[in-house]
């Protein structure tokens, strides 16, 4: 039944609007003309994300600011009901993950393989640009991934997150088998990048989180071990602290003779995570930033300089990630549907949205992951 | 007379012995014998560093710690007069430069080429190890670089800031010719970094100072242009400030469609100028930390993290950065004695350091680098 | 008068013609409409090229096949006169290189950045696609390089093999400052390649090759010096006359100390220039292969493992590369004109192709670049 | 048992000797005294390998000529009964593996962390160096390996190879997770490289040879699937059949979208399979030479040069790659004891050259690594 075309009744566009802060509603929408390039897919599984509540309840994330009603959504897969003119590589009814930014594929940073740098590029739910919860969705034939039998749709829309974490990790992180790697934050980016690590041979994954439950979660998914840090009396961290709180993982781990963690990855944006990051890295380790917090971050910076730490910012997704993301889980390295604890029929994403908001549902249980299934509406 | 090997009267090792804090005197001390990798050098030129007078003045950098009393100087140059019993790769009579840290040769980190970060390093004037403002000093003969005819010996000793430079700019930076390169600071290690920049090939080669004569000299020496921020009222640097500074400067240069430069080295350590680094760079421009000074510091991280830049740490020098700084001079690419502004006869070291601590001489001429002539005291 | 536009009777598209093996003609061809990415370009200069010449001749090269009529030429530069309806990067009165092969823009090659090994590329004059010996090309906007006032119409369309030397020494040389690098022919392409090297820093630029007039010339172009292989009695080349022809080479050069050459380029394609390039390297050093020969050649395998060397093939150019090329000759570091030794009206093409096969002109004098203006025929 | 020092009578230093080509004798030679940074290493267990062979055969590989009696054996592990006056890394009782070739670490290979390319190199059992087919072997400390418990001695003397093949699967070939890795070979070397290439996370790794035997283990050690290469009618491999059966296994594996294996390491060193090699690799992708067989070969260059494809060649092992082989089997990613199909003890040494040189032992059996144990000479 997943792979079944909309019937003709179906070709209403239901679609989930965000109409003003705090304000949602279901609305039938045109369904734009193809160009060449594009193909039309029938969206049927997506997961929420944090920007997507953060959109709803603030209204702006950064220098995007919601100034017209804009549909929700861009973790999602679905199936291609329409193909245009000039697309050679995608078929009507191929099941397809979305990459839901696309570039403009003519400026200098396209044209070089570096498109997730691009001025111009297009991301669903990112004003002005509409998002993927909708019945439709057009996207460029080359970022609609096709997906192997072995991945369900909700798999396919599990793609986009995982793709975050591939690009920290490979693209950026450039990790390698045997290595010893450090993630802090234990969401769904953190554990994926941890799983991400995990796949690629790392010998030591060792995620970091402040809940235990997570780091439950953690342990049992991805994480080879977990770390609590020790939180001063204050409940503050200061600099001695983190420097403290990282030696003795370093010690506990057995990496005095390498010196620290070959690969750190943050998926928190958090100060006291960042400067633990810098604390826990090798000399020549690499240190990735990926968790967007708060815009400015003190570090330890002679520390870094004199250990000569490579620091490197990741954004997104970029070439061959998806690719990377989509052979992990059919390879069976990465069971990515685990981190879905909630899921609901599209017609109740004011819940879903709910409990990603909350991080726990009505049943009371904690949310990692939570997704809207669209095929009852199609 | 640079090259005439010292006669018997000379084997005196005078040294110049940081006796305590702010104490400083003239010693004869003993000669150590050679172990068999060894060379003995007749040291004649030497250069004066900032830690040189740091040490003089505080007794401490970091965590190392005046205990006992230390020759200092760390920048020098001389003949050898002497080899150990395995050395085959240099003879007596030959004119080298000094390369000061000498590493164990048996770690992990040596084996692998990354011999700066060797934990048992033994550095010229970093307690507790004595320095080279002597007459004799032995090193390890691979750590002894000889010098082409062409390099005098004063030259020979300015290759220890030139590989600080070369290393941060070449092997840390990865310059690549036609780049566009930022370098903060105008003092001897900007100035040179600036220049290695120039020498392989970069187009534009920015020097940011906030004094004049010094962006004077950088016009002169190396840079293709000049910048000096704005200073805003309050004579403080706020993150908007620094931010409105860099753009004003990537659009005075042209470097809007690159996004910002793609190389930026940071020589002072400034809180402003790291942060000028960050908004500065192009997306995945590269930022290269070489300036030691507040041990922490604040950084638009949320920015450098959209941008996906990248941030390394430069320390000290490496293999073949030696190798590459005598060939730059050799082959007339970068005139390094223009740096030295102040000659002394070893014998008036004290006025020496003097100048070095003031930034100018008793001439009132601004000063650069300071450089000790001990060919007399031989 | 090189930039004025075509009148309205230049609306002609004269068209120099390869109607089939050995036989051309000019041809008033219509001009097709524009897709909404591409700019239609008025050609002025052109530059021929041997596999333009090899095309007239023998029909065909490896796997292209001439079957139907083509028009030939692909070394342009002209001036935009009208541009699609999508593009915003470009206007009207632009001075443009054209870069010859446009790739799909979709496929994974494209899409990562490495789009000269798209198999959908479509390349000029390369069966079964026009070339751009025309009154009017049309191409995508940002394949249309713009020209900076410095450099003529006549330098522009020398970007092309200007950026077929950029790929091979620097995308894949990656050549650096200080290097020693010897390249392996004074045609075009190894002038060319010698002249990057030298403008990227190389310390010591070797061209061979065995006629004395292009070794002169090369000397005076791009090379430190130049070598000449000694020919054994038979006039052919066996591998150990290669190998003494090189040990020879190496120790005249003085780098018996580094064991040959960092970097080592073949823009012959002959198989025993292909032979001295692997005993001319250094351990680990790199020999790219560019010029196209023998389909197959033998090669001291052994002596490669063992030296641990690096061997790169090069193919065309892909991002950035006309970029720099367009740098390189604004910035006065590579004075391409110098390369053409004769011009021709285009309606002179006959002769012009006569000039390329011959390698001299009616004037007796040995040809490197032959030149086709167009401007007279708008 | 096997971790119990030597007894006093075992201070015989009983050592097997090539007293000529074809003729070797157990002797009893005196212990050379330790250097500073040397240990002492009772050798427990050996590996034969086929170079140890070839100098027992023909007394000559390349231009390594037997002009004296040399100790056999370069594959050795054992326990360190004495250290040097410099050691600090090392204690007497520790079980290390033997990195049998010790570089200079003075020359400017060594420095820079490339010291397998150190012409200084004193390599086991290579003229005029002794093996380590004797009771004691002196070696450098840092090339005393240490293994932790899980790894038995048999184990430890399998490192060499193991690390011949992480050299070229890892720091040559550059394995990442994911990739496509055809191994050419599966004699002891092959079948490491691609169990190697496994333990990262290749995706397939095909095996290649002719002999079904060796194909079934391949598949059952470390191969995803296995290939054997048809033979045209007169038994000889021309250009055009190597190149049909690598059209036919890219298409049997399904990687016509990729255009072939992102990784291929040859471990044969013979014509076919270097051609074979050519054909098979994707456009930009890798091969390796890590088999030395003809000294010189005949490569499709062409093919390879539009393909723009890199060809590494990949020479013993250097920096950290015995402590990745250590980390391989003591992580349980590679069971190295698997490869011994054949165990004499060392008064057998005879038997044991008798067995490596036919391929077969008297029982029969197929071998693969043929194992002396050293342990009850001591």
């Amino acid at each position: 039944m997943e792979n079944s075309l909309p019937t003709p009744r179906a070709r209403a566009n239901v679609s989930y609007v965000l109409e003003s802060v705090g304000h949602t509603l279901f609305e039938d929408r045109p369904v734009r003309p193809l160009t060449p390039h594009e193909v039309r897919v029938n969206v049927r599984q997506t997961g929420l994300c944090g920007s997507d509540c953060h959109y709803k309840t603030h209204g702006q994330i950064g220098d995007f600011v919601l100034r017209a009603p804009m549909v929700l959504g861009h973790e999602s897969a679905g199936i291609i009901t329409e193909v245009g003119s000039a697309v050679t590589n995608r078929k009507v009814g191929d099941r397809v993950a979305l990459e839901p930014g696309v570039p403009c594929l003519a400026c200098d940073e396209c044209i070089g393989g570096t498109y997730n740098q691009c001025l111009a590029l297009v991301f669903a739910a990112t004003p002005p640009y509409d998002g993927t919860l909708a019945t439709y969705y057009n996207i460029h034939a080359s970022f609609a991934h096709p997906l192997p039998h072995s991945l369900s749709l909700e798999a396919g829309s599990l793609m986009e997150p995982l793709s975050v974490a591939v690009h920290a990790t490979v693209a950026r992180g450039q990790v390698r088998a045997l290595e010893n790697v450090l993630v802090f934050g234990a969401g769904p980016v953190g554990l994926l990048i941890a799983a991400v690590a995990r796949a690629y041979g790392a010998r030591r994954v060792v995620s970091v989180d402040l809940i235990d439950e997570k780091l439950a979660f953690a342990k049992s998914f991805c994480a080879t071990s977990t770390f609590k840090p020790v939180l001063p009396a204050a409940g503050t961290f200061g600099m001695d602290n983190t420097r403290r709180n990282m030696e003795a993982l370093v010690e506990r781990e057995g990496l005095q003779r390498e010196g620290g963690f070959d690969l750190v990855l943050d998926a928190t944006g958090a100060l006291s995570c960042l400067q633990m990051a810098a604390f826990a890295g090798r000399p020549r380790g690499r240190i990735v930033t990926v968790g967007m917090g708060n815009p400015v971050a003190t570090l330890p910076l002679t520390h870094m300089l004199v250990k000569e730490m490579v620091m490197l910012g990741s954004f997104r997704y970029g070439a061959g990630d998806f690719e990377k993301s989509i052979a992990l889980v059919s390879d069976g390295l990465i069971n990515v549907e685990r981190l879905v604890t909630h899921r609901y029929l599209f017609e109740d994403a004011d819940k879903a949205f709910a409990t990603t908001e909350l991080g726990k549902g009505e049943d009371g249980r904690f949310a990692i992951k939570v997704q809207l299934c669209q095929g009852a509406a199609s």
